[in-house]
């Protein structure tokens, strides 16, 4: 997984039928910015562990849904 | 997924039988230019979110196509 | 795979429910991190060998489990 | 999927039962090299489209193939 | 695919169950080293072909293994 730091939220109103709803975060990850599904409420500044692939995928059991990130866990300060 | 700004089209006349007729756009994302299947209908100009991989050709649900790249939703201007 | 050196730990209250229990490390690899989940009591220092992606997920035969990495060895000092 | 100019090609006398006939073309992608398998006869300064990962070995039905890059098409010049 | 040189071998006493048996080389690509499966005997300074992700695992047939990385194939020396 990588950790990164949610830096924003992205809306897409024009998107294809399988999109999940829910929130799309922008993570900011080494730099590089990646927008990943979030099912736990993070907020801006939050920082977070994200999955990646076909294994993000495999979290919709319901449904078929085209996400290749997600978050999986808000990461405790310490 | 990543984000990138569609920058133009890119035509295949010969190309396998399984690739799926539709739009192929290149998307450039953080300087690097990556070519992506538009079920959407997204102009030059347009930010869009891709999905990569797998997930991206488990949106071809009547054919098997060779696609590892999805544009999955256009980002709304803000 | 990729090897690596263990350079700490995570932890993570808030998580999805699929988390397995277990320890997520952080690991060093090529001046990157990555979080692992780990199976083999790794320590800090220790450099490991991981696996990653859908393979990683693979691991987890009794439940579908969000890991797409996966610590699959130490490496032996020679 | 990714674009590039095909700049050679390998040959591999000692390989594993399970790769298929056929030519691996070396591809010049954004000033990287990688090596992808060739259905379609392309030949050297050509500009070809690659799709990678689980969804190029997809593209062998009768035989499980250890193809992780395919070339799925010629892009036109224009 | 990608190429790369054979650089060294990696010893794992501590693994995972699922560890299949055999060699894990290093291997150069590109100025990175990354540690392949090899059922294939190569010696050090050899010129290889990997595999990468599921399609490496999905080599191992009799049981599941936790390899992303396959070497598939020896560069003939041109």
């Amino acid at each position: 997984m990588i950790r990164g730091k949610v830096t924003g939220r992205v809306w897409s109103s024009k998107h294809i039928e399988t999109m999940p709803s829910g929130a799309l975060l922008e993570v900011e990850v080494a730099g590089s910015i990646i927008v990943a599904f979030d099912p736990l409420g993070c907020a801006e500044g939050e920082e977070v562990l994200i999955t990646q692939g076909s294994v993000a995928a495999a979290f919709f059991t319901k449904q078929k849904a085209p996400i290749d990130a997600l978050i999986i866990g808000s990461i405790d300060e310490t």
